[in-house]
Protein backbone atom coordinates (compact mmCIF):
# COMPACT_ATOMS: atom_id res chain seq x y z
CA UNK A 1 0.00 0.00 0.00
CA UNK A 2 1.27 3.78 -0.83
CA UNK A 3 2.88 5.06 2.30
CA UNK A 4 0.69 6.95 4.44
CA UNK A 5 0.76 8.36 7.80
CA UNK A 6 1.20 5.56 10.17
CA UNK A 7 -2.00 5.84 12.29
CA UNK A 8 -5.79 6.43 11.24
CA UNK A 9 -6.21 9.41 13.93
CA UNK A 10 -6.88 12.57 12.06
CA UNK A 11 -7.63 16.39 13.01
CA UNK A 12 -11.07 16.68 11.31
CA UNK A 13 -14.60 14.75 9.97
CA UNK A 14 -13.28 15.80 6.84
CA UNK A 15 -10.20 14.64 6.84
CA UNK A 16 -11.58 11.12 8.00
CA UNK A 17 -14.02 11.11 5.03
CA UNK A 18 -10.64 11.41 2.77
CA UNK A 19 -8.98 9.17 4.51
CA UNK A 20 -11.74 6.51 4.32
CA UNK A 21 -11.96 7.27 0.78
CA UNK A 22 -8.28 6.54 -0.02
CA UNK A 23 -8.29 3.22 1.80
CA UNK A 24 -11.44 2.49 -0.32
CA UNK A 25 -9.63 3.27 -3.86
CA UNK A 26 -6.32 1.23 -2.16
CA UNK A 27 -8.09 -2.21 -3.13
CA UNK A 28 -8.44 -1.02 -6.87
CA UNK A 29 -5.00 -0.64 -6.53
CA UNK A 30 -3.68 -3.40 -5.33
CA UNK A 31 -5.99 -5.55 -7.78
CA UNK A 32 -5.72 -3.60 -10.94
CA UNK A 33 -2.04 -1.84 -10.60
CA UNK A 34 -1.65 -0.99 -13.95
CA UNK A 35 -2.75 3.11 -13.54
CA UNK A 36 -3.48 2.89 -17.68
CA UNK A 37 -6.33 0.55 -17.09
CA UNK A 38 -7.59 2.18 -14.24
CA UNK A 39 -7.97 5.46 -16.40
CA UNK A 40 -9.45 3.55 -19.24
CA UNK A 41 -12.13 2.25 -16.66
CA UNK A 42 -13.16 5.25 -15.13
CA UNK A 43 -15.85 6.93 -18.00
CA UNK A 44 -17.84 3.37 -17.49
CA UNK A 45 -17.93 3.56 -13.27
CA UNK A 46 -18.19 7.47 -12.93
CA UNK A 47 -21.12 8.07 -15.06
CA UNK A 48 -22.96 4.70 -14.06
CA UNK A 49 -25.69 5.19 -11.03
CA UNK A 50 -24.94 1.47 -9.67
CA UNK A 51 -21.44 1.67 -10.00
CA UNK A 52 -21.56 5.25 -7.97
CA UNK A 53 -23.38 3.71 -5.75
CA UNK A 54 -21.24 0.80 -5.01
CA UNK A 55 -18.37 2.13 -4.39
CA UNK A 56 -20.30 4.50 -1.58
CA UNK A 57 -21.00 1.21 0.07
CA UNK A 58 -17.49 0.41 0.39
CA UNK A 59 -16.75 4.09 1.73
CA UNK A 60 -19.34 3.60 4.24
CA UNK A 61 -17.49 0.48 6.53
CA UNK A 62 -14.45 2.35 5.97
CA UNK A 63 -15.11 5.43 7.41
CA UNK A 64 -16.97 3.52 10.16
CA UNK A 65 -13.89 2.45 11.10
CA UNK A 66 -11.83 6.00 10.82
CA UNK A 67 -14.76 7.37 12.76
CA UNK A 68 -14.14 4.85 15.70
CA UNK A 69 -10.28 5.15 15.29
CA UNK A 70 -10.57 8.66 16.02
CA UNK A 71 -13.59 8.62 18.61
CA UNK A 72 -15.76 9.65 16.58
CA UNK A 73 -14.06 13.62 16.72
CA UNK A 74 -16.31 13.69 19.91
CA UNK A 75 -15.32 17.81 21.64
CA UNK B 1 -15.51 17.62 1.09
CA UNK B 2 -18.38 20.07 1.37
CA UNK B 3 -16.87 21.99 4.77
CA UNK B 4 -19.28 20.19 7.82
CA UNK B 5 -19.56 20.44 11.40
CA UNK B 6 -16.34 19.03 12.81
CA UNK B 7 -18.07 16.53 14.80
CA UNK B 8 -21.01 14.00 14.26
CA UNK B 9 -22.72 14.64 17.12
CA UNK B 10 -26.40 15.77 16.46
CA UNK B 11 -29.28 16.95 18.44
CA UNK B 12 -31.95 14.17 17.21
CA UNK B 13 -31.95 11.02 15.38
CA UNK B 14 -33.66 12.99 12.67
CA UNK B 15 -30.64 15.09 12.45
CA UNK B 16 -28.41 12.19 12.67
CA UNK B 17 -30.16 10.00 10.16
CA UNK B 18 -29.84 13.34 7.61
CA UNK B 19 -26.01 13.46 8.49
CA UNK B 20 -25.84 9.97 7.51
CA UNK B 21 -27.78 10.51 3.85
CA UNK B 22 -25.41 13.29 3.27
CA UNK B 23 -22.23 11.36 4.14
CA UNK B 24 -23.59 8.44 1.71
CA UNK B 25 -23.85 11.19 -1.15
CA UNK B 26 -20.58 12.62 -0.48
CA UNK B 27 -18.87 9.72 -1.85
CA UNK B 28 -20.33 10.00 -5.30
CA UNK B 29 -19.94 13.93 -5.42
CA UNK B 30 -16.27 13.12 -5.00
CA UNK B 31 -16.16 10.71 -7.31
CA UNK B 32 -18.07 12.20 -9.90
CA UNK B 33 -17.64 15.81 -9.29
CA UNK B 34 -19.37 17.14 -12.62
CA UNK B 35 -23.01 18.23 -11.16
CA UNK B 36 -24.27 18.16 -14.43
CA UNK B 37 -23.68 14.80 -15.00
CA UNK B 38 -24.79 13.71 -12.02
CA UNK B 39 -28.45 15.77 -12.63
CA UNK B 40 -28.20 13.21 -16.02
CA UNK B 41 -27.83 10.16 -14.33
CA UNK B 42 -30.94 10.94 -11.73
CA UNK B 43 -33.83 9.83 -13.43
CA UNK B 44 -32.06 6.61 -14.00
CA UNK B 45 -31.73 5.79 -10.16
CA UNK B 46 -34.56 7.34 -8.97
CA UNK B 47 -37.13 5.45 -10.62
CA UNK B 48 -34.99 2.24 -10.28
CA UNK B 49 -36.21 -0.16 -7.27
CA UNK B 50 -32.64 -2.12 -7.16
CA UNK B 51 -30.98 1.02 -7.03
CA UNK B 52 -33.08 3.01 -4.73
CA UNK B 53 -32.27 -0.22 -2.04
CA UNK B 54 -28.98 0.09 -3.18
CA UNK B 55 -28.84 3.67 -2.30
CA UNK B 56 -30.09 2.61 1.21
CA UNK B 57 -27.45 0.12 1.13
CA UNK B 58 -24.69 3.16 2.07
CA UNK B 59 -26.92 5.11 4.29
CA UNK B 60 -27.17 2.36 6.92
CA UNK B 61 -23.83 1.65 8.03
CA UNK B 62 -23.11 5.58 7.93
CA UNK B 63 -26.24 6.06 10.30
CA UNK B 64 -24.71 3.07 12.26
CA UNK B 65 -21.39 5.45 12.85
CA UNK B 66 -23.54 8.47 13.48
CA UNK B 67 -25.77 6.46 15.93
CA UNK B 68 -22.82 5.38 18.04
CA UNK B 69 -21.18 9.05 18.01
CA UNK B 70 -24.60 9.81 19.81
CA UNK B 71 -24.58 6.96 21.67
CA UNK B 72 -27.94 6.18 20.02
CA UNK B 73 -29.13 9.67 21.49
CA UNK B 74 -30.01 8.24 24.52
CA UNK B 75 -32.00 9.97 27.42
CA UNK C 1 -37.45 12.75 7.79
CA UNK C 2 -41.04 12.69 8.94
CA UNK C 3 -41.01 13.14 12.79
CA UNK C 4 -40.30 10.15 15.20
CA UNK C 5 -39.60 9.21 18.47
CA UNK C 6 -36.38 11.08 19.65
CA UNK C 7 -34.34 7.83 20.50
CA UNK C 8 -34.12 4.31 19.14
CA UNK C 9 -34.96 3.47 21.98
CA UNK C 10 -37.88 0.24 22.13
CA UNK C 11 -40.03 -1.17 25.00
CA UNK C 12 -39.46 -4.69 22.31
CA UNK C 13 -37.33 -6.64 20.00
CA UNK C 14 -40.48 -6.47 17.74
CA UNK C 15 -41.07 -2.55 18.04
CA UNK C 16 -36.98 -2.72 17.31
CA UNK C 17 -37.25 -4.53 14.36
CA UNK C 18 -39.93 -2.32 13.16
CA UNK C 19 -38.40 0.64 13.30
CA UNK C 20 -35.14 -0.90 11.72
CA UNK C 21 -37.16 -1.74 8.58
CA UNK C 22 -38.45 2.15 8.64
CA UNK C 23 -35.57 3.80 9.08
CA UNK C 24 -34.42 1.54 5.72
CA UNK C 25 -37.18 3.12 4.06
CA UNK C 26 -36.69 6.70 4.82
CA UNK C 27 -33.73 6.80 2.38
CA UNK C 28 -35.84 5.09 -0.23
CA UNK C 29 -38.34 8.29 0.62
CA UNK C 30 -35.79 10.95 0.79
CA UNK C 31 -34.22 9.76 -2.36
CA UNK C 32 -37.90 9.49 -4.61
CA UNK C 33 -39.95 12.14 -2.75
CA UNK C 34 -42.83 11.13 -5.44
CA UNK C 35 -45.46 8.59 -3.63
CA UNK C 36 -46.98 7.96 -6.85
CA UNK C 37 -43.58 7.10 -8.40
CA UNK C 38 -42.37 4.39 -5.40
CA UNK C 39 -46.55 2.70 -5.63
CA UNK C 40 -45.49 2.30 -9.41
CA UNK C 41 -42.18 0.91 -8.72
CA UNK C 42 -43.71 -1.36 -5.73
CA UNK C 43 -44.93 -4.41 -8.29
CA UNK C 44 -41.46 -4.63 -9.57
CA UNK C 45 -39.71 -5.36 -6.59
CA UNK C 46 -42.20 -6.44 -4.40
CA UNK C 47 -42.12 -9.64 -6.48
CA UNK C 48 -38.51 -10.04 -7.46
CA UNK C 49 -36.74 -12.09 -5.20
CA UNK C 50 -33.21 -10.23 -5.92
CA UNK C 51 -35.14 -7.36 -4.87
CA UNK C 52 -36.57 -8.82 -1.63
CA UNK C 53 -33.25 -9.79 -0.26
CA UNK C 54 -31.82 -6.86 -0.94
CA UNK C 55 -34.21 -4.65 1.27
CA UNK C 56 -33.18 -7.00 3.66
CA UNK C 57 -29.85 -6.39 3.39
CA UNK C 58 -30.79 -3.01 4.44
CA UNK C 59 -32.59 -3.68 7.44
CA UNK C 60 -30.19 -5.90 8.78
CA UNK C 61 -27.40 -2.88 9.84
CA UNK C 62 -30.29 -1.21 10.78
CA UNK C 63 -31.49 -3.67 13.11
CA UNK C 64 -27.81 -4.14 14.55
CA UNK C 65 -27.91 -0.54 15.41
CA UNK C 66 -31.35 -0.65 16.87
CA UNK C 67 -30.39 -3.50 18.98
CA UNK C 68 -26.88 -1.87 20.19
CA UNK C 69 -29.20 1.33 21.02
CA UNK C 70 -31.17 -0.69 23.10
CA UNK C 71 -28.37 -3.02 24.68
CA UNK C 72 -30.13 -6.12 22.93
CA UNK C 73 -33.13 -5.96 25.14
CA UNK C 74 -31.07 -7.88 27.50
CA UNK C 75 -33.45 -9.31 30.82
CA UNK D 1 -43.40 -9.11 12.80
CA UNK D 2 -44.84 -12.37 13.94
CA UNK D 3 -44.39 -12.50 17.77
CA UNK D 4 -41.61 -13.99 19.33
CA UNK D 5 -38.84 -14.55 22.43
CA UNK D 6 -38.81 -10.60 23.83
CA UNK D 7 -35.28 -10.78 23.66
CA UNK D 8 -32.13 -11.63 21.64
CA UNK D 9 -31.08 -14.60 24.03
CA UNK D 10 -30.29 -18.07 23.27
CA UNK D 11 -29.24 -20.96 24.83
CA UNK D 12 -26.90 -21.84 22.08
CA UNK D 13 -25.05 -20.55 18.85
CA UNK D 14 -27.40 -23.38 16.79
CA UNK D 15 -30.23 -21.41 18.47
CA UNK D 16 -28.87 -18.04 17.97
CA UNK D 17 -27.80 -18.55 14.00
CA UNK D 18 -31.35 -19.80 13.29
CA UNK D 19 -32.74 -16.74 14.94
CA UNK D 20 -30.22 -14.80 12.65
CA UNK D 21 -31.87 -16.75 9.67
CA UNK D 22 -35.42 -15.53 11.01
CA UNK D 23 -35.00 -12.32 11.77
CA UNK D 24 -33.24 -12.17 7.61
CA UNK D 25 -36.58 -13.95 6.22
CA UNK D 26 -38.98 -11.19 8.59
CA UNK D 27 -38.14 -8.69 6.41
CA UNK D 28 -38.84 -10.45 3.04
CA UNK D 29 -42.67 -11.31 5.31
CA UNK D 30 -42.93 -7.46 5.88
CA UNK D 31 -42.13 -6.33 2.73
CA UNK D 32 -43.92 -9.08 0.32
CA UNK D 33 -46.86 -10.31 2.81
CA UNK D 34 -48.38 -12.52 -0.07
CA UNK D 35 -47.65 -16.28 1.36
CA UNK D 36 -48.54 -17.51 -2.34
CA UNK D 37 -46.67 -14.80 -4.22
CA UNK D 38 -43.52 -15.75 -1.84
CA UNK D 39 -43.88 -19.44 -2.33
CA UNK D 40 -44.22 -18.89 -6.11
CA UNK D 41 -40.95 -17.09 -6.04
CA UNK D 42 -38.84 -19.76 -4.33
CA UNK D 43 -37.96 -21.80 -7.43
CA UNK D 44 -36.07 -18.82 -8.55
CA UNK D 45 -34.09 -18.02 -6.05
CA UNK D 46 -33.29 -21.39 -4.37
CA UNK D 47 -31.70 -22.56 -7.15
CA UNK D 48 -29.94 -19.37 -8.25
CA UNK D 49 -26.53 -19.41 -6.75
CA UNK D 50 -26.51 -15.46 -6.71
CA UNK D 51 -29.56 -15.44 -4.60
CA UNK D 52 -28.23 -18.28 -2.20
CA UNK D 53 -25.05 -16.07 -1.65
CA UNK D 54 -27.01 -12.78 -1.82
CA UNK D 55 -29.55 -14.41 1.25
CA UNK D 56 -26.00 -14.91 3.09
CA UNK D 57 -24.84 -11.44 3.47
CA UNK D 58 -28.31 -10.91 5.04
CA UNK D 59 -27.81 -13.92 7.69
CA UNK D 60 -24.39 -12.62 8.29
CA UNK D 61 -25.10 -9.30 10.20
CA UNK D 62 -28.46 -10.68 11.92
CA UNK D 63 -25.69 -13.49 12.98
CA UNK D 64 -23.61 -10.87 13.74
CA UNK D 65 -25.82 -9.02 16.40
CA UNK D 66 -27.61 -11.89 17.87
CA UNK D 67 -23.78 -13.21 18.92
CA UNK D 68 -23.35 -9.97 20.56
CA UNK D 69 -26.54 -9.99 22.17
CA UNK D 70 -25.40 -13.83 23.96
CA UNK D 71 -21.75 -12.21 24.45
CA UNK D 72 -20.65 -14.95 21.79
CA UNK D 73 -22.23 -17.32 23.57
CA UNK D 74 -18.41 -17.65 26.08
CA UNK D 75 -18.14 -20.18 28.07
CA UNK E 1 -27.75 -26.22 11.97
CA UNK E 2 -25.63 -29.37 12.02
CA UNK E 3 -24.36 -30.11 15.13
CA UNK E 4 -21.13 -27.62 16.38
CA UNK E 5 -19.15 -26.68 19.18
CA UNK E 6 -20.60 -24.60 22.00
CA UNK E 7 -19.02 -21.92 21.51
CA UNK E 8 -16.96 -19.23 18.65
CA UNK E 9 -14.36 -19.35 20.49
CA UNK E 10 -11.39 -21.11 18.51
CA UNK E 11 -7.78 -22.33 19.35
CA UNK E 12 -6.47 -19.70 16.28
CA UNK E 13 -6.94 -17.25 13.50
CA UNK E 14 -6.97 -20.24 11.07
CA UNK E 15 -9.61 -22.43 12.45
CA UNK E 16 -11.76 -19.13 13.18
CA UNK E 17 -11.53 -18.23 9.63
CA UNK E 18 -12.77 -21.95 8.93
CA UNK E 19 -15.16 -21.63 11.11
CA UNK E 20 -16.44 -17.82 9.35
CA UNK E 21 -16.21 -19.99 6.27
CA UNK E 22 -18.59 -22.56 7.67
CA UNK E 23 -21.17 -20.37 9.02
CA UNK E 24 -21.20 -18.56 5.73
CA UNK E 25 -22.44 -21.99 4.31
CA UNK E 26 -25.14 -22.85 6.65
CA UNK E 27 -27.13 -20.45 5.43
CA UNK E 28 -27.12 -21.85 1.86
CA UNK E 29 -28.29 -25.45 3.54
CA UNK E 30 -30.79 -24.00 5.16
CA UNK E 31 -32.19 -22.45 2.31
CA UNK E 32 -31.23 -25.14 -0.08
CA UNK E 33 -31.83 -28.23 1.79
CA UNK E 34 -30.91 -30.43 -1.67
CA UNK E 35 -27.56 -31.61 -1.78
CA UNK E 36 -27.90 -32.83 -5.12
CA UNK E 37 -28.81 -29.18 -6.23
CA UNK E 38 -26.18 -27.78 -3.86
CA UNK E 39 -23.74 -29.79 -5.93
CA UNK E 40 -25.28 -29.18 -9.24
CA UNK E 41 -25.08 -25.41 -9.31
CA UNK E 42 -21.13 -25.37 -7.78
CA UNK E 43 -19.81 -25.10 -11.53
CA UNK E 44 -21.99 -21.60 -12.39
CA UNK E 45 -20.12 -19.71 -9.09
CA UNK E 46 -17.10 -21.93 -8.40
CA UNK E 47 -16.00 -20.68 -11.99
CA UNK E 48 -17.57 -17.14 -11.85
CA UNK E 49 -15.75 -14.04 -10.53
CA UNK E 50 -18.65 -11.98 -9.32
CA UNK E 51 -20.28 -14.84 -7.31
CA UNK E 52 -16.46 -15.92 -5.80
CA UNK E 53 -16.19 -12.18 -4.92
CA UNK E 54 -19.99 -12.41 -3.16
CA UNK E 55 -19.15 -15.28 -1.31
CA UNK E 56 -16.48 -13.67 0.58
CA UNK E 57 -18.89 -10.39 1.30
CA UNK E 58 -20.43 -13.15 3.14
CA UNK E 59 -17.69 -14.27 4.95
CA UNK E 60 -16.07 -11.16 6.19
CA UNK E 61 -18.73 -10.35 8.71
CA UNK E 62 -18.86 -13.77 9.70
CA UNK E 63 -14.77 -13.42 10.45
CA UNK E 64 -15.66 -10.14 12.15
CA UNK E 65 -18.02 -11.60 14.33
CA UNK E 66 -15.89 -14.56 15.18
CA UNK E 67 -12.90 -12.43 15.70
CA UNK E 68 -14.53 -10.20 18.51
CA UNK E 69 -15.42 -13.39 20.23
CA UNK E 70 -12.37 -14.72 20.07
CA UNK E 71 -11.15 -11.05 21.62
CA UNK E 72 -8.86 -11.14 18.03
CA UNK E 73 -6.71 -13.57 19.48
CA UNK E 74 -4.51 -11.12 21.19
CA UNK E 75 -1.31 -12.84 22.84
CA UNK F 1 -5.95 -21.79 5.41
CA UNK F 2 -2.62 -20.87 4.71
CA UNK F 3 -0.67 -20.69 7.47
CA UNK F 4 -0.23 -16.94 8.69
CA UNK F 5 1.12 -15.12 12.06
CA UNK F 6 -1.26 -16.55 14.67
CA UNK F 7 -2.62 -12.93 15.54
CA UNK F 8 -4.32 -10.36 13.76
CA UNK F 9 -1.62 -7.77 15.56
CA UNK F 10 0.50 -5.88 12.80
CA UNK F 11 2.95 -3.29 13.12
CA UNK F 12 1.82 -0.85 11.10
CA UNK F 13 -1.50 0.17 9.36
CA UNK F 14 0.05 -0.61 5.92
CA UNK F 15 1.01 -4.48 7.16
CA UNK F 16 -2.97 -4.28 8.56
CA UNK F 17 -4.30 -3.33 5.29
CA UNK F 18 -2.55 -6.16 3.45
CA UNK F 19 -3.39 -8.69 5.49
CA UNK F 20 -7.14 -7.28 5.38
CA UNK F 21 -6.69 -8.02 1.70
CA UNK F 22 -5.33 -11.28 1.78
CA UNK F 23 -8.31 -12.39 4.48
CA UNK F 24 -10.66 -11.48 1.70
CA UNK F 25 -8.66 -13.32 -1.16
CA UNK F 26 -8.23 -16.41 1.30
CA UNK F 27 -12.56 -16.88 1.01
CA UNK F 28 -11.73 -17.74 -2.80
CA UNK F 29 -8.85 -19.83 -2.38
CA UNK F 30 -11.26 -21.71 0.10
CA UNK F 31 -14.02 -21.82 -2.70
CA UNK F 32 -11.66 -22.29 -5.81
CA UNK F 33 -8.62 -23.95 -4.85
CA UNK F 34 -7.49 -24.36 -8.65
CA UNK F 35 -5.17 -22.01 -9.06
CA UNK F 36 -5.44 -22.70 -12.59
CA UNK F 37 -9.39 -21.40 -13.02
CA UNK F 38 -8.43 -18.33 -10.84
CA UNK F 39 -5.67 -16.99 -12.99
CA UNK F 40 -8.18 -18.23 -15.79
CA UNK F 41 -10.78 -15.46 -13.85
CA UNK F 42 -8.15 -12.77 -13.45
CA UNK F 43 -8.55 -10.69 -16.40
CA UNK F 44 -12.26 -10.79 -16.54
CA UNK F 45 -12.55 -9.02 -12.75
CA UNK F 46 -9.41 -7.33 -12.90
CA UNK F 47 -10.60 -4.83 -15.98
CA UNK F 48 -14.36 -5.25 -14.59
CA UNK F 49 -14.83 -1.67 -12.25
CA UNK F 50 -17.87 -3.73 -10.85
CA UNK F 51 -15.94 -6.30 -9.90
CA UNK F 52 -13.02 -4.74 -8.70
CA UNK F 53 -15.67 -2.59 -6.85
CA UNK F 54 -17.17 -5.32 -5.14
CA UNK F 55 -13.87 -7.08 -4.22
CA UNK F 56 -13.04 -3.60 -2.64
CA UNK F 57 -16.43 -4.34 -0.80
CA UNK F 58 -14.75 -7.28 0.73
CA UNK F 59 -11.38 -5.57 2.07
CA UNK F 60 -13.90 -2.85 3.95
CA UNK F 61 -15.13 -5.18 6.90
CA UNK F 62 -11.63 -7.03 6.61
CA UNK F 63 -9.78 -3.81 7.83
CA UNK F 64 -12.60 -3.04 10.17
CA UNK F 65 -11.55 -6.35 11.63
CA UNK F 66 -7.85 -6.13 11.69
CA UNK F 67 -8.07 -2.13 12.61
CA UNK F 68 -10.11 -3.13 15.74
CA UNK F 69 -7.55 -5.84 16.59
CA UNK F 70 -5.07 -3.53 16.74
CA UNK F 71 -7.16 -0.56 18.19
CA UNK F 72 -6.59 1.03 15.23
CA UNK F 73 -2.67 1.48 15.37
CA UNK F 74 -3.26 4.29 17.86
CA UNK F 75 -0.14 5.99 19.26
Amino acid sequence: MTHWRPTLQTATREEGYDLAVKLARVTVKQTQPDTGVRDRLRPSYAENPDALIAVSQVVAPHFATVSAANDFWRD
